[in-house]
């Protein structure tokens, strides 16, 4: 056997590679970990969820389309699933400043599910082995590129991270809001314009308009995740839709729709798709915009509650931040 | 007579002011232009008007709600709509950059009419001649505030700037790069991927990627203009609707759509739009995603029309931008 | 002639262009000014004096080196002094928001140059007279190209603003603050943090805090300055210094300084002269540097002047923000 | 014994909080890290170190002022220099975004301190055996506050990282960028304004004028360490240097420098050190200056090694980053 102890050797194009002999990813994964050691941050759960989800989908549609064996499609499934499950989450080891569009993340995904498929139709891992192996490029790749993967794995993870964090969030802070404008409506307090004295109002009032504000940016976040459904997969290298099955691009989307139920659709014009990343640019705006009034908001609570002798003291905040030695 | 040769005094609260002869702003204006001589940029043609309409509209109101004696309010509106036409641009001399929410100009306005209407009364600019003077404050800010009204002529002056010229304008790209994806649909090129050469297509694709990006990003823009419709004209100091008629925040803006044709309407939550500029924060962002686009696209031209000889020299375009000494 | 009333027709490689008849400058300015309507600002006086004095600068050197003719170089000169002070500057027309490297600018001073210079030398503005005319490419922009003439002429022009403008005012303001520093040094007042009250301090610590950050940013400003000093006359346009004479990189600089005081000299390193704008670069950081600062400190004044019933008042500003309707 | 299984039960002023009976960490910082649940990232290994290293020499220079009984000081001092060492990275939990000016984070030193001290005296942490206990306010943070520490440990880390690891790896980046540029002097190509072609020059001169420019941005990064050295130690809260020892100040900056032998010395002026981040306000501005320049390089070498047959294929670069499925 060509691994000594702890250690495999893989080799590809570039040479031999020593990979841990637990990992299933190989050299590829390898290489990349030991290229980009930049910020020892790596892509985020949900991100892998969304490989995972693709991987899987994928798979399956190959499979309805003839285009993967049954026996091999299965095992790719499964481990997918675990993946998905968050099961091999720490074998994502590239670091998230990795080189171009994702190359190096797509192939750690694919040499885990490779490696694990292998594994779980009772090959050796090991290369010297000769066993019958689940290939990372041919069979788990397949019908994919990086270029259409990679941006639909960000929208899915996008979509489910917004409909089912942060959106529920923002609910409930402006039904918070909404419960504090009402109970303030009989506290009446100074206005102030630029700081300075200004006629009276109600705390409640105050309170009304922040609300008003967080209701008014959640409606442009949910408004904004609609292009986040169109996802270019099988649109290949740069969205020709070559080497792949005709079916293909609708068949992989009804299998991720029918897994996790959200409306997604093919892109309208694939190549604007592959160019640019339209939805992604508007909601990290959106997403700003939300944040310039979170900050506005709790700037004016710091101030109002600022004192409590020397300052305008006219709420007060709960105690944890303010303990300091 | 106070005035000597070119200049008359002017009297306010801080003092005496010498203020040009010819000049229809008066003190407060004259000291702002002082105080601010920052950049030497003043407030753009479109903002002027927006604030010529508000102050037209506005004594319209107050004449309706018999707040205002009509033979001032009548020449109000007379000198309002030279300043709506740009007759006394010129006297707009205040920097773009001036303190706090606008105060200085929109009493430069306010100055420029009370005594622009002044004058259509008969009566002398001169103080000292103790004559009937439409007072800039007291008729011509009537009902009003800077804070109502200076963000309700941003959102005026800008509802017209991007109905009448931004969309126009990419309608007519949409269009220009929609013939050229056509008329480029027999050209086959390389794709790439980082530079590097991938797989064929067509130039005409390039461009329909184009032609879809721009459009997507129109939809944004048009979608965004809807909240700037909201204009909170009677919210006076920081929003609680006093001083003013109970019926003139619905007149004034009936005023206003009578007189330019567009939607506007009274807030769904007057605090919330005296406390920001919900609306202009988030065109801010749209913009810069058509920004971002336009760079993307003029970038992609540029390195499409490299060399001749040692560049890609896919592309050859007009030839002014490359005379170069 | 064929000049029809009051424009004259001026022919390049372009075709022909319909220009001003009492315009110094000719067809490239035009063009330019036609095709770049964007923002209505055009290059700031500072910049215009800097291209001034290159060109006279550049016409002393080449008659020195014997590449100009005296009675050409002459009539060069005189005419770059009347646009060193400033007496054509309503006919540099071409918009701040130009293509390339300046190339338009570029042309805009030369246009100006050789046709004033023409004008000196008795002959006709208009091409159809065929007198003998100074010409912009030849005569004017002898020795140089806009690659380095742009960047020198920005480098001349912020050496001057900096220190002639921005660093006496900085230390005015230093003086001031220290002043204020020793003048407050009796007033008691509450510290704080994060704007609750902590131990007691005096009003004069507060402002040597700001006195000691004014000087230190002032500190790297005039740091900053050196790089500045490094202008790449005679590198051409990528820095090969071909085509001019191999004493002319420092006979132009030697030109500039006698004429302006400064200690200008040749770049260390003349391709990274060209390649990037490295002293523009690190002052547009330091100037943010210090914008930080003014911001954060204005910031400070503004909440301690606030109230003064219902806010710190712990300082009162001079009255003229405040006056608000 | 009040803790029940793999918990002990700590109280404060908020009431009761449960802390992992392992846990060095206390209450302060439970609640921190129950409170402040957004990223999920902490601060990094060389910030923990620094903290150390000030507790450490905290102690040491209070033990000398008599101010801390030296049985007490020897364990404090011995559980900071297992911090510096990084034994007990794993129980620093309190997130990167924590409110405030980092309490929370130096409340987590203090704890882990504290409790490790206390255990290093053979007294057990729970609170319920009534054993004496090293306090991590009244000992461990003796003569400091957060307001002093936490700037002053971010100066020392920042000092660190830079020179050991940021500066050094620049050095080697010059070097072989000289290397290269001499190396290349033979090789002549087509220079390029604007992407076109322009007239010929050696690919030597090219990375000359890289070598130059990250030479130079090397210098700034040297000459903006000097800022850093000045640590505000003792100041307290605000600055006014009340309830430490006088001689305090100049005692633990003595005992940092005969730990890590580096320069740090007392700010000149206190209450500017107190009111900003002069010094990492600069460096973040100079390691910009940075990135920008290594962008600018790094596009470059992208676009000379696009290709290689529709490209510029003039350099070629290792295969890592192009192997793409």
């Amino acid at each position: 056997m060509s691994s000594t102890g702890q250690f495999r050797i893989e080799k590809d194009t570039l040479g031999e590679v020593k990979v841990p002999a637990y990992a299933y990813y190989g050299s590829q994964t390898q290489r990349a970990a030991d290229n980009f050691q930049i910020s020892g941050i790596t892509l985020p759960r949900s991100f892998i969820r969304a490989q995972g989800i693709i991987k899987a989908s994928a798979a399956q549609a190959n499979m309805k389309l003839g285009e993967l064996p049954d026996n091999i499609g299965r095992v790719i499934v499964q481990a997918a699933e675990e993946v998905i499950e968050g099961k091999w989450d720490h074998q994502f080891i590239v670091d998230v400043y990795q080189a171009g569009a994702g190359t190096s993340q797509n192939m750690n995904v694919n040499e885990i599910i490779g490696n694990r498929a292998t594994e779980l139709l009772g090959s050796s891992l090991d290369p010297s082995a000769n066993d019958f192996r689940v290939h990372p490029h041919n069979h788990v790749n397949m019908s994919q590129s990086t270029n259409d993967t990679f941006p639909s794995a960000l929208h899915i993870a996008t979509v489910e991270n917004i409909s089912e964090q942060l959106l529920p969030a923002i609910e409930r802070l402006v039904k918070e809001l909404n419960v504090k404008s009402e109970e303030f409506n009989s506290i009446i307090k100074s206005g102030r314009t630029h700081l300075h004295d200004a006629v009276p109002m109600k705390l409640g009032q105050e309170f009304a308009g922040y609300t008003d504000t967080i209701r008014f940016v959640y409606e442009n976040i949910k408004a904004s995740l609609d292009p986040f459904y169109e996802i270019g997969l099988g649109g290949n290298a740069i969205g020709t839709v070559i080497n792949t099955h005709p079916d293909y691009p609708q068949t992989v989307i009804q299998e991720i729709n029918s897994r996790i139920n959200y409306p997604f659709r093919q892109p309208v014009e694939m190549f604007s798709f592959m160019q640019n990343r339209n939805a992604a640019l508007r909601m990290m705006s959106v997403l700003k915009e939300l944040a310039v009034h979170l900050i506005k908001i709790t700037s004016d609570l710091r101030l109002l509650s600022s004192g409590p002798r020397t300052g305008l003291a006219e709420i007060s905040l709960p105690p944890f931040s303010l303990v300091q030695p």
